[in-house]
């Protein structure tokens, strides 16, 4: 297991687009690989667009795993096509929650992990996403990489550069590795399949576009800011 | 979520149908759920196998997942008919065991349970089994149980009977709860396939059949056995 290799859990969203120019940055680009699953979401969109920034990004190695089964076993509106997706009520969570999600790709990234002799797994979820999804939680994250050392024997490590990011600072963040045009024009995190600046309705595109409103606004100078 | 229900997490092998077995009784027909997991092994039998013993016990909710990706991201002598299985070296793992197994079946098996009201899950893993399996481990199924409670923000319970038992005592378990003929004649557990007594050969085949004649002795009279 080489500590200078890493898998980054990729949707080709806005997260985990940053998290992978952040990846070959560190590592190197012929150490990092990426899986993507597809798993009858509604916007299918998403599988080809993950697999176009992987290969602008040169990623060499990039596992697509289907797990079309998945909305016969739970449901919400992201699996179906006939539920409307509905801002989350202050005490619940919001019908976008897919049961399970993170735990079942952060325990098949590292099954794939372990048979290419990587430790580092590197996934976009923050807690700024939290606003319900328990699977975002740092929490959750930590006490799913003891059970996945358990489950495997060995020292897997999730990685987390997002984790206590606002939108605002992940955006930053985007500018400083050099990549934030190309996030905002490529990347798909539009819960109606908009790539790019998205439908800008849905919950997932005022979070995206607040954020970048919020950092553009950081980078005015003091005189323009008053 | 009711106290009342199970999900069996069911192979069709000893240990789950004796599991099965043990559920009916305690939770009754009606409220015992099944889910089985094909996921490219050998014997792909195995479901044909679960179906038909899960119909013989008349449960009505008999859920069957396809994973056939199993074998693209990891690779082992059940998934892979070139390998030949081979019995464990005392300091390594056999090569039977598919990395991340339990982990993968648990995460599936409880969010279908969640959409089913159902809180208490049942898998036939035990330690007596361990022989290098690092997921048949207790401490890896509590620290499962408490991921598996942070992803879902809920109260499942992993249960597990057969934890401590030997399999003598499985067999035992089966005697009295009147389905030991039943379990030795239908189950399958053989890694070469062959269901009841199985090829008698391989390591699982093995386990069995010297846990069966260990029962079997113990059942002779305090005269017989001197």
């Amino acid at each position: 297991m080489e500590r200078g290799k890493a898998l980054v859990v990729f949707s080709g969203g806005q997260d985990s687009t940053t998290c992978l120019a952040k990846a070959i940055k560190e590592y190197g680009r012929e150490n990092v690989s990426c899986i993507t699953f597809f798993y009858g979401q509604r916007h299918s969109l998403e599988v080809e667009v993950a697999k176009k920034i992987a290969a602008d990004f040169g990623i060499a190695d990039h596992k697509v795993i289907q797990m079309d089964w998945y909305n016969q076993i739970t449901t919400n509106s992201l699996l179906d096509p006939n539920l409307e997706i509905a801002r989350a009520e202050a005490s619940k969570c919001p019908n976008t929650v897919v049961d399970g999600r993170n735990m079942l790709f952060f325990t098949v990234a590292a099954v794939y992990a372990k048979s290419r002799g990587i430790r580092d797994i590197i996934t976009g979820v923050c807690e700024t996403d939290f606003s319900g999804y328990p699977d975002c939680r740092d929490v959750f994250v930590k006490s799913c990489n003891v059970t996945l050392n358990l489950a495997m024997d060995t020292t897997f490590r999730l990685v987390t550069p997002l984790m206590d990011l606002t939108k605002a600072e992940t955006w930053a963040l985007a500018d400083r590795l050099g990549v934030l045009e190309y996030v905002e024009k490529n990347t798909l995190t539009c819960y109606n399949g908009v790539v790019g600046a998205g439908c800008g309705k849905c919950p997932s595109c005022l979070l995206r576009n607040r954020g970048l409103a919020e950092y553009r606004q950081t980078l005015k100078s003091p005189l323009e800011n008053s």
